[in-house]
């Protein structure tokens, strides 16, 4: 059938798309969603149906911006239109519907045409929910992960051992690889350090990072700091190491699914042809793992999936329950790393972290001689302030400023104080409520907002005394944040560990924080 | 946010979107496919958000034609446009993906939002893959029916009892409720009868009665032509009986899957007051259901499903290996149920039918007293020239011709016979392959298109004799049928029953058939 282009001048954010009126529509035989053929001046694409009722007229066919550029198509330009069939993809998603195991081969074409925009919402999201329903079984994590190194870029580094870090996330204030990267770094390791911006949480490590230096790099500027510094920090969204992921993400965010979890992440890893990898599996309530037993079989997933990726992996199970250091908000946590680094600020918890990490990237690299002289090695290097001259030597080299005071970092300039209203002891954090709050307050897109902790778990309060303070840079959000604390609490204080938790007498109005990073 | 309309001339075709850049979007701290809240002159609405980098920049909100009328916007216009929160029923579709079973009011939510636009594509097809993959219990589907009907039209026809006929599909050919209503109508009872549109099959109910008269009635129209004769042919999509079930429906075609068959069917009648329901459940290989053991199974359900929503249901498991009479397609179709109700034409397996779905509806509703003889009566009506009075009658209200003879009807003028290469027995029919080729031909959208079979299974067949015969409106589309025909045989001739079915020597490439019918 022949149509009349209309250019719509609108983009459907990823797949090619046309409009079509019923009546073409049904004479080609095709039903919303279906796909057509569209042929003009010997190019070719297949493109997604969306019938309309009023913008377009019989004989006409609509037009997004992703058709336009690929037909080089103009307005009332006669385009041949023609059935076409579903991708085979789509054949293999309706076989996982039917809980069918997909090999290598078939997981790929389901990943090309993700990237490629071949696939509609409700087909991505039917295989995303399918893989979440049914599990992922370590086959397939491991032809998805190997698929979706295969349809991004890669990094060569050229020189090795290459040594990664990654955190499944879920605590706030989670500034260690800050440290842990130019610590691994000083000690003359590469690591090709990509990181997220935050989805669910406060602040991702890549907008922590933006606070002290450019992090949007290609990969040829990404090596070039890699060949100089051993070391970077860079926003791994630039780099399309795993552009299926990102639709993925699409997809598990608003279900607040994450099937994908593993396969997301070696994927990545695999991608800058990492040799070693150190887990953080963050524990407890408030994170996403919340037993050591979850954590386990998790760390024994990660581990094998390393092994068949041939990435060496090892894993961490940390402490979850409350924030790491006292910061949470990209510049309040770029401040309190910069502080640590320079040894100007004591943050136990957060050092503690950072070189048990370095600890195992050390031991699997074979630097000071097995895991607890690894951690050693890591402090001295931290306490020594190579790591501190290391981490100014990534920023300068990546276009930052290498002579910053933590001083100098501004943060949010609307301020208030949440104080106690009684003495005792500090009893829990409440995670989720404080990113609530942080995120209420503009983190992470006010870079300047966020929360700074006074008091952590087991610190004696008095009342009247500030617990925590928002820091905001607009007064509008400040009020935001300031709002949800009277409602509910994000500290509990009391004299001694109490057994209640919540009496619940009627049913209660579920609200769950759903964590996803990338 | 006060933001500039840009008005897009584009709908979605069903939900209200808008358009926002990156920066905006960031600031409001929404991502694509979450939800805005929109503000202009006192009228609200809340669409969601595409993310996209051409078409509007900065300041601006692009708006899709669902959103101007609610907001009554104009280019121009400055509308407050604010991050809205999800709708409850994400919540519960997300507890869906976490297994909980849902309840009554759980369910009427996210059917509500279905029909008003107010869930994404993504979140639908979670909500429709989730029952696919969990299975739908029987407290799950009696809510899904009840919530369909709060949220569809309704009609009461004030005399009883109303009685009601439905079959699962899958056989083409299957035009038994041509003659289903007339008979029953003519024993002085109420049948009310909506039916589809054929979506993968030849030709759907509602397809085959247009050829005879108007099909597209408003409830009053219908409920006039009820009144005046005991029965109807309308086609259920001008109604809006579930129009939730619509919108499923879109979902669930490009995924081949049907979890919500039950609750649609019975939400349909339920909306028509049925009391009395015989369902017809196809059996076989090539139709829906291919097992009798499956098909007690579904029986079963759809008894249990009625008595919960207080509709009298019985089932007949019927014969489902080869076609419904002689022809398939819309016409060719319509043209063999007159003849056969002017007794002009025997089809024994067509009448079989009819007259035994007519036997459970007059033994639900005491006529004729008993199974056995509430057939024989349905044969009798039949017999009697009654239902073909019945017929002409409906025909007339609807506004078709009363005295159209069988061979006013026009059908395909290009014609092709397909012949046997060998003499024997009719072994067997490929019901899918049989659609397909009428698909091809045509129909349903042509509706002279189809094809007229010579010969049943079990029936002698001389080398050379034809076997069936391919109509067409179109040459084109007559060689595209023709075409499929030499590669994949739409019948099997043999001496005897020959054992083997198929050699089977590298992975075979799994052709599958879906059959949606609504």
């Amino acid at each position: 059938m022949r149509l009349r282009a209309k250019y719509l001048g609108i983009e459907s954010g990823r797949k090619p798309v046309v409009t079509l009126c019923g009546d073409d529509a049904e004479e080609l035989g095709v039903r919303s969603g279906e796909r057509v053929r569209l042929r003009f001046n010997g190019r070719e694409i297949s493109a997604i149906v969306n019938i309309v009722t009023k913008s377009v007229r019989k004989g006409v066919v609509g037009i997004y911006d992703e058709v336009v550029k690929p037909l080089q198509v103009k307005e009332n330009d006669m385009v041949e239109v023609e059935p076409a069939h579903f991708p085979v993809s789509l054949q293999y998603i309706r076989n996982k519907l039917k809980r069918r195991k997909l090999n290598y081969e078939e997981i790929l074409e389901i990943v090309k045409d993700t990237v490629a925009g071949n696939l509609s919402e409700v087909e991505m999201a039917a295989f995303v929910v399918a893989l979440e329903q049914q599990g992922l079984d370590l086959d397939e994590a491991t032809s998805l992960t190997v698929a979706m190194v295969e349809t991004g870029q890669h990094l060569e580094i050229g020189r090795g051992p290459v040594c990664d870090k990654h955190s499944i996330g879920g605590v706030p204030g989670d500034k260690t690889t800050l440290l842990v990267v130019p610590i691994v770094a000083a000690a003359g390791l590469v690591i090709p350090k990509t990181s997220s911006r935050a989805i669910t949480s406060a602040a991702g490590t890549a907008d922590r990072a933006e606070v002290l230096m450019p992090v949007t790099l290609s990969v040829e500027e990404m090596k070039g700091v890699v060949d100089r510094t051993s070391g970077c920090f860079v926003w791994g969204g630039s780099l399309h190491l795993a552009p299926a992921d990102d639709v993925f993400v699409q997809v598990e965010y608003p279900l607040s699914i994450d099937p994908m979890l593993l396969p997301s992440i070696m994927a990545k890893k695999r991608a800058v042809h990492a040799d070693f990898l150190a887990i953080d599996i963050p524990t407890g309530r408030g994170t996403k793992v919340k037993t050591i037993g979850d954590a386990n079989l998790l760390a024994k997933d990660f581990i094998e999936l390393g092994r068949r990726v041939e990435i060496k992996t090892q894993c961490l199970i940390s402490y979850g329950e409350q924030p790491i250091g006292h910061a949470i908000g990209p510049a309040l946590e770029a401040r309190e790393a910069l502080q640590v680094l320079q040894g100007a600020r004591n943050a136990p918890d957060l050092v503690d972290k950072a070189v048990h990490l370095c600890g195992l990237i050390f031991g699997m690299a074979g630097k000071g001689g097995g895991n607890s002289n690894g951690s050693r090695l890591a402090l001295e290097i931290l306490r020594s302030g190579r790591a501190d001259r290391k981490m100014r030597e990534i920023m300068g080299q990546q276009g930052g400023n290498p002579d910053a005071k933590p001083d100098d970092i501004e943060v949010g300039e609307h301020r208030v104080d949440i104080r106690s209203e009684r003495s005792g002891t500090l009893l829990w954090l409440d995670n989720n409520l404080l990113v609530e709050i942080a995120r209420a307050a503009g983190a992470p897109k006010d870079k300047k907002a966020g929360i700074l902790l006074y008091k952590k778990i087991g610190e004696k309060v008095k009342k009247g005394e500030p617990v925590l303070e928002i820091y905001a840079e607009k007064t509008t959000k400040l009020a935001l944040a300031e709002k949800i604390v009277p409602e509910e609490s994000p500290f509990g204080i009391g004299d001694r560990m109490e057994m209640r938790i919540r009496e619940v007498k009627e049913i209660p109005v579920a609200k769950k924080a759903f964590i996803l990073e990338r």
